[in-house]
């Protein structure tokens, strides 16, 4: 179970015991916060020596850094996906809302330490996950740009627009749970029809 | 200046020591998070002693509690206070949206503690504070009711509308800053329009 999650959670990550000390970090800091979290309660609950952790992540902010580059990049990488399409903008953000929210409640306990524990990275590594953030806010504000010069979008704020679309996005993380009685697809179902209005189009 | 401050966002508790304690626990709780935090950092960033700590509050998480029941209680009140009115349901959306965020946006710091911080509350407190919750989300979804059979509102599901609502705003915390360029005030403002939008109401 703990290894097939793991392997869901971080494809893109080798060898398996790397993704053990992920997913165990990120059960770990989304329980008591990374300040109150060791090294060492982090490799006792993947089964782990701490020396074997430190073969893979030279410290806890490496592995903080790993588990929030990865977050940072998968969420770019679907909404890059969706925003370089021809469809028309109404189309795109409906898609970019639907994938984002959906991410965000399937993988709410990820995307929490995601989320809330940015200040606890080191600069150097901050401002690599800040220019990610960036670059995903630049895309969403680009599909409002579109849409509002193809007259599909009536904003007041590009940049507030864009900002409230992905706050709505990663707040879903904080609230939902397994008993909150919808699916992820269906939560990013109805949170793109609310979006588009928010954004002055038809849904 | 820091007794200044803990006064204005505290004006219902006294002594002044204790609103001095509980402005030292959201300064902490925000910079390393509840589990990291001593009562002893706590005490000394009041410039008291841990015992001096222990006559206002009898633990740290009776602090915490605090922070989090003031908190609670001053959004229920603004959003209460707009509410009963008998202004029609776009109206008190509208002040609700403004004041919640403006709130959030204004208080970004203890609003962050009070949102994220949440599990870290023992279960007796945490119901205290779950019930100030749904009592404010009761609110949002009546005036959205009221306004879906007066024909203002056009929602697909009352309740996930007051939640993405209450999102918005609660999220306000999380990327808020000094440095956002707009105040509190305005923001609010875009927000309210952007709200009623999604609820399929025009501004």
């Amino acid at each position: 179970m703990t290894i097939s999650l793991s392997a869901e959670l971080w494809p893109e990550v080798q060898p398996d015991a790397a993704r053990r000390l992920m997913l165990a970090g990120v059960e770990s800091f989304a329980r008591r916060g990374y300040h109150a979290t060791t090294t060492r309660d982090i490799a006792s609950a993947a089964g782990m020596s701490p020396a074997a952790l430190y073969v893979h992540f030279p410290s806890k902010a490496a592995l903080l850094f790993a588990i929030s580059k990865s977050g940072h990049q998968q969420t770019l990488d679907l909404v890059e996906d969706v925003a370089k399409r021809a469809d028309e903008p109404r189309e795109r953000m409906r898609r970019i809302v639907a994938d984002f929210v959906a991410w965000h409640a399937r993988r709410h306990t990820v995307a929490r330490v995601v989320q809330y524990e940015l200040q606890a990275l080191p600069e150097q590594e901050y401002q690599v996950v800040a220019d990610l953030r960036r670059r995903i806010e630049h895309l969403v504000r680009g599909v409002i740009e579109d849409g509002v010069a193809q007259g599909q979008f009536v904003v007041a704020d590009v940049k507030t627009a864009a900002r409230a679309v992905l706050s709505l996005g990663v707040d879903v993380a904080r609230w939902y749970s397994e008993r909150t009685g919808k699916t992820p697809k269906a939560l990013g179902r109805e949170y793109a029809d609310l979006t588009l209005r928010m954004l002055g189009a038809q849904p």
